[in-house]
């Protein structure tokens, strides 16, 4: 089977078409074309078509996307026609509110193991939305994301032990980490790793504020 | 006054670099070279002498960076040698997460106003890291982010009222807004706005998932 490589920027750029695509289908509308998504998307037709165009030949010149085919087929490059299971590494403050994010089962992901560190917490049972889970301790890490059947891990600990225990996710057969605790993990290249830091992104935003002074703005 | 534009990729790696740099004053390093660096940061060494070239002349060939004239350089790029304020709309899990998170205070930002809409939430105190702030209501918006004097927000609502929010937000000038509500903000050319949507990171990591699967990894 021969296939494209997909653009890491395309590849960013497929959930917020997909979400657009699945307004579209609840506002009933069985077609819609690259300038109605970019509307909705809020970004370009010519990059709509670009981007779509990595997932073969979907589109009718004229008409536009069929809508159903065209989610089936977004969701099948994501890998979420079928649910992802998600395995939780920390329970503080972000942890908890990371369990009640009702954004995650609306996406395709169900979080179904919780795993922390505090001996307090460690064995009471918290909702999620596939379900109780009962938190799992630390010491017991590797056996709570195998017997859990975890895809993915999201790793939400403090900065001092967040490598050690995606070392550990990883030797346990984990191959993708969003990773929010504020340092970078180092890992195999066939382990897939996001980095989301809030604090780099408030800087982000300083340094064009800082510009905008300079610039006397 | 000429200064070279910097490209986005190296704007985003410049937090990181000063964390790197304010570990190395912490062991109190005073000269630290491009590879010790890169070993600090989990970089390259070129790429971090081609990224400090837009600093300006700071390095010594063969000696490395002064590491206080560094630190320096790079908060004042980032605009955070003075502390940034911030006004945090919706208190929700995520914006009372937000709120005791300790990395905003350590990479200089401190949380300054609080606005919700829940009515049993206006009104009440709340501890920020600046001390105590009052949640005030929604419908006071504009006057509750002059009065703090923020220089940006972060945006912790729901979707739905995000961009109506935004927009006030930026009516009453703000220029630079983190959103962490799962839509996309419209927002005009002078406004920088930065997304964080962990949805999407999801997504992206199942597709790399998928994509191991494709390829019988």
């Amino acid at each position: 089977m021969t296939r494209a490589v997909i653009p890491d920027t395309t590849i960013h750029r497929l959930p917020l078409y997909l979400r657009c695509l699945l307004e579209a289908q609840e506002r009933r509308m069985p077609v819609v074309n690259s300038v109605e998504m970019a509307e909705m998307c809020g970004t370009n037709a010519a990059q709509i078509r670009k981007d779509l165009s990595y997932m073969g030949e979907l589109g009718t010149r004229g008409i536009g996307y069929d809508v159903k085919a065209l989610i089936t087929h977004i969701s099948s490059a994501l890998g979420i026609t079928e649910r992802r299971r998600a395995g939780l590494i920390g329970y503080g403050r972000f942890g908890s509110a990371l369990l009640s994010y009702s954004g995650f089962p609306e996406r395709g992901f169900e979080i179904v193991a919780v795993i922390d560190a505090d001996p307090e917490k460690v064995g009471t049972q918290v909702e999620s939305f596939a379900g109780p889970i009962t938190i799992s301790p630390v010491e017991d890490l590797e056996k709570a994301l195998i017997d859990a059947h975890v895809d993915l891990v999201i790793v939400a600990t403090p900065a001092q032990v967040a490598q050690e225990l995606a070392d550990r996710a990883i030797a346990a057969g984990v191959k993708a980490i969003l990773n929010l605790a504020p340092v970078r993990l180092s890992h195999p290249d066939d382990v897939a790793v996001r980095h989301v830091c809030l604090s780099t992104e408030l800087q982000v935003l300083s340094f064009h504020l800082a510009q905008k002074t300079l610039n006397g703005q």
